[in-house]
């Protein structure tokens, strides 16, 4: 398979996730970085491109200018895939440009800054002839795969409970007050839309909605702004109903002061449960009534296609947060020159409208005395 | 110290709670056990003192008959207190009836089986010269009360968030329909009044009050009876706040297929968080923002009083269940004794009202269209 | 089953194992505790017996005083068996008049000082009608019964590799400098005969033993005291062959600083592995070549007889050191009383031989240049 | 930094390790790979090089022709660095060749089949002006650097014991004679010239010499060949002396059946001790003297430049065996362009001669009956 020439939307000095994205775009040799606008300020995208080794006349100082000049080189040189990697609200228009001159998308998460930029990039997708994938990482773990499949092939019986979490702490003090990049474009509603809900909450809302099978249909939502002076929440929490009768809980706080970013996820059925939870990435815990708990690791024999096709190393080679980000990016890579297939797949636009239709339910039932607010796209 | 001359009520054969209490009461030598009506069956009860070594002349047909009986008798011989163990709905009686006998009265949890019967013991109690003590086991693990001791003293400063939780799966397949008799009184509305919410869900939310302190003030509370045809819940969540505007979360599920009994805690202040599950009940984690975490042994050096007293052995040699119901027992008959300390407390009848009213809050919310219900005693 | 009433040498004020000894007795109601020699000084011993509320008459100046009087009681009052939690060098000779005097006798281990004295026990033993318990406290762990019954079915096939280890840490400095008084004892010559290699290494040697099945043949021994000045070994390790071609490690070392009491074994055979620790004595972990690691826990379904008989609590509610310690009193009262059962057994007189033998002959192996020293008794 | 233009010597279809250097040299975009020999067998090289998308021209038939003719190409496109992964036996001739012809080498462990041809290897390295590391891949790792950092800075005082430990189970049966190719060559004394004591032994020696800074100077080994009919060793254990006065033991086991790769390696000094494991690679457990145990983890405050400098990602987001890969390409990669520091270190050629050393040590320690062979190069 030929690399995929991949270009670069933010991701300059300062930036967390863009050095993620290349280093995910770079393990498994699916693609060849050549071009990038990595900033609004011109100078900090020369110098990241400078760094990274790009022919100087392909890094850009806006992204328009790129995605132009890009469209008008030959089609053996020019840029075939974006990844667009800005705060949220700078998604939706270069989303929608990348795509109206004919290029693949890869975008951070969540979709957009509100349901109707998803709509909005829904249909710019509709009316290409391009694909895009949306970087929910958490679904990229070969032991996510692992779990999805148990419950799919009915090993747990109809499912009952469905527990996820995402506990923070870093934004346990007004960071924002001192100028933390990080925290200041996240905690500012005209960047983020939404604070740990969006930040974080469609993470596990998503983790929750792909491993179970089951779609959430009503929320009863509590967010909460605990460090005073905070525009956003940094705290989210709600109950679930899915379909199919099964409950559930949602916990999505940034104020879990201590805590690192241990995503963790429970699902019990009739039958049994299973247990994983992103500190030991690399295991699944199964537990079913009866019988002794058991714990599959990542590499090792009698786990599904899936997630052995997300697994590069023989068990007791533990793998992390790059080489799942990693799986996304190489099932869109095979997807995008054809070889895509079922076991190898990746989030895309209905888990990006889901995504933004969640964020403003959850907002919406947060500001309602009711308890139940349905959940609909 | 002399021992305590302790009579008990319930306990019989195929009781799972009465062998606890009695090596509760035996493990450090505070109390003899010299009587009992273990069983509403007088065969059962005699066959029951017969196996315990009792005088026959001590092992009663009825509780009545035991309660008046033994007030009858010498001071230096008759029974000082008793310990009620029956299902829920056989609590209020035989504690009213002892506590106007002037025994001192030893009860399982939850106090009774609404909370208008609980007040009918708190009025009991107050017009009694004797002492109450309700066996919230938790409550007597010495990590538990160093986690409390930690909130007290303000390492975390102000609590933010409060996770308690407590899942069982045994209640996944109705075992009541098979004669298993746990399970039957325990799903039953007539002996039992709530399911899980009343038969975990207490120890959960006196666990969350017990280590942070403060009291919940309103829950959004969801009740869900999820293995077909049972008549009570199986499984109780709800939102929570708490006074001095902590919020938090609860668990109680008897339907989480394949768990075992792993009741867990966690709290979070503004500096840092703490942790800790009845699995590893012999270390408390704390987690300081931007400091490592640290794991706390029972028996090693550093702890509080109050941990300290509530454990028996050095570090590194586990204690566990029954250790922690024994605290609960001695604290009680250092007390009774007239050695009672503040670094050596028990659960008692506040416990108890708070305990019913949460029940009937829980099960008042989960029929209401409205968001949040009040919880006031 | 009648009680037995027991009579104890030794655990005074200052003695860790004593109140271990008096719980473990009293935890399953098979034992009432008549009477005593606690001390040598003899107001330590009227004290002591003062506080455990003990009849006057029967706490006693001396074990000898003690051994004769009792055995001149009425058959109906008098001390059926005793424990005897003196030091090492203080266990041979009242062992031997205890049963001389037809007491059954439950000692703490190591049996002795020297093999010499543990030969001279074992004579005593079989001259006498009555029964001898050793307090191998490991061996009492349900967990443990459960990995030496599954090693016993030939679940792992062929036993390969036995590696056990025993890390303390409280010996790194030279606390008996400073009048610590367990420190004290077992680090004199004299009154402990040998350090770490005795006092935890036998509980080692006895463990990989009792679980395998398998005799060790042969040591490669290494002892050290690591702390200047120290008179005994505080630090052991060696190179082990088993029966029938294993191969093993041990380490009992008590200078691990910052370790506490984790006791460990791991063995393997052809087919898997099981490892057990006793930081989580709750649990075994197997590890079956080509499946996925399962983890048992005392009290759930599925485990042998043995493991059940041994525990007390549903799954998921932990038990400790002092059950496992009452697990080897219970079996011994049982079988004094005529109820002994295979599933239900305890370290005696071989076990305590072949202890002492390993002591002498891992001091043997240290001494020599040779890489093997054959292990026999 | 300019990218370094890497070939590769193996690592052609059927390999392991190939695709593991690959990976690592592209993550962090260091290294450009040109051109490579990946096999004996013309067809195999030739279809690896294809699919990594390499220039045809650059794909070559033996390794003596890709370095004759590289050097050839001219300076701004010619090859200037090679890994070299073939078996152990062929380790020696092109890693002299290359040098000799001027280019840095990359080559995997152990450096080669005998400590004579290592010796050549650093005689050709002392004759060029090259560099050479040497991929013991779990130095890579940051909490290793930590690890290393603490007991240099002195926070354990003098160091006493040094646990190290690898145990696999994979070649727990005789899968050398079903064609499996990591198996068979591994097993092949003229293949790999050690077993289990060459393939990860010298893995766990370098681990504990690593962390603790001293050298190895006798040890008393035992080699096995537990499965019937394996000629080279699949279990090695030693007992260990270091400088200082430090004691230690050592396991490298390839039939530890149900084990995958979980090295770990402990080390107490005076006042505490660490614990790694490999399974929880992000994280190195801290255990002082009368302190709660803490547990550092990748990514969070508090730890040293070297461990910073080899993570990647905040805390809470987990990196693996290959980012541990990758941090020694990294410090290889900085070193070879002139920007080497001291806190980017990787093995080199005196690690490679000790590993040597140490192979031949043990064999010789294991066929005598002496207890201490002096391991020195």
């Amino acid at each position: 398979m030929k690399k995929i020439r991949l270009g670069m939307i933010g991701g300059g000095q300062g930036s967390f996730i863009g050095a993620i994205h290349r280093r995910a775009a770079a393990l498994d040799g699916h693609y060849e970085l050549v071009c990038g606008a990595f900033s609004s300020d011109p100078a900090n995208s020369r110098h990241t491109g400078e760094q990274l080794n790009l022919a100087p006349q392909r890094v850009y100082d806006s992204y328009t200018e790129m995605l132009i000049t890009e469209a008008s080189l030959p089609a053996s040189e020019r840029m075939q895939a974006v990844a667009i990697v800005t705060p949220n609200h700078l998604h939706a228009a270069p989303v929608i440009l990348s795509l109206q001159h004919g290029f693949h998308v890869i975008v951070d998460k969540p979709l957009a800054l509100t349901l109707e930029q998803a709509k909005q990039i829904a249909l710019a997708l509709q009316q290409s002839t391009c694909k895009l994938a949306l970087t929910h990482t958490y679904a990229g773990y070969p032991m996510i795969k692992e779990a999805r499949h148990r419950v799919a092939s009915g090993q747990f019986g109809k499912i009952r409970k469905i527990l996820v979490e995402y506990p923070q702490g870093w934004l346990s003090t007004a960071l924002e007050n001192n100028h933390h990049k990080q925290a200041s474009w996240r905690t500012d509603p005209g960047q983020a839309g939404a604070g740990a809900v969006g930040d974080i909450g469609t993470h596990a809302a998503h983790l929750a909605e792909y491993v179970s099978g089951l779609k959430i249909t009503e929320v009863c939502a509590e967010l909460n702004a605990m460090v005073p002076g905070r525009q956003l929440d940094d705290d989210a929490s709600a109950l679930l109903h899915f379909e199919h009768g099964a409950s559930g809980m949602l916990i999505a706080t940034q104020v879990a002061a201590g805590e690192e970013n241990n995503v963790s996820l429970r699902i019990y059925g009739e039958l049994g449960g299973l247990e994983w939870s992103h500190q030991d990435n690399n295991l699944l815990r199964v537990k079913m009534s009866g019988q002794p708990e058991q714990i599959y690791r990542s590499g090792a024999a009698g786990l599904c296609t899936a997630a052995n096709l997300a697994t590069r190393l023989p068990a007791g080679h533990p793998e992390g947060f790059i080489e799942a980000f990693a799986n996304i990016y190489s099932a869109f890579a095979l997807d995008v020159s054809g070889n895509g297939n079922t076991d190898q797949d990746y989030p895309s636009i209905q888990q990006g409208l889901r995504g933004m239709a969640f964020i403003e339910t959850m907002m919406r039932s947060a500001a309602s005395t009711q308890k139940w607010t349905t959940f609909e796209v």
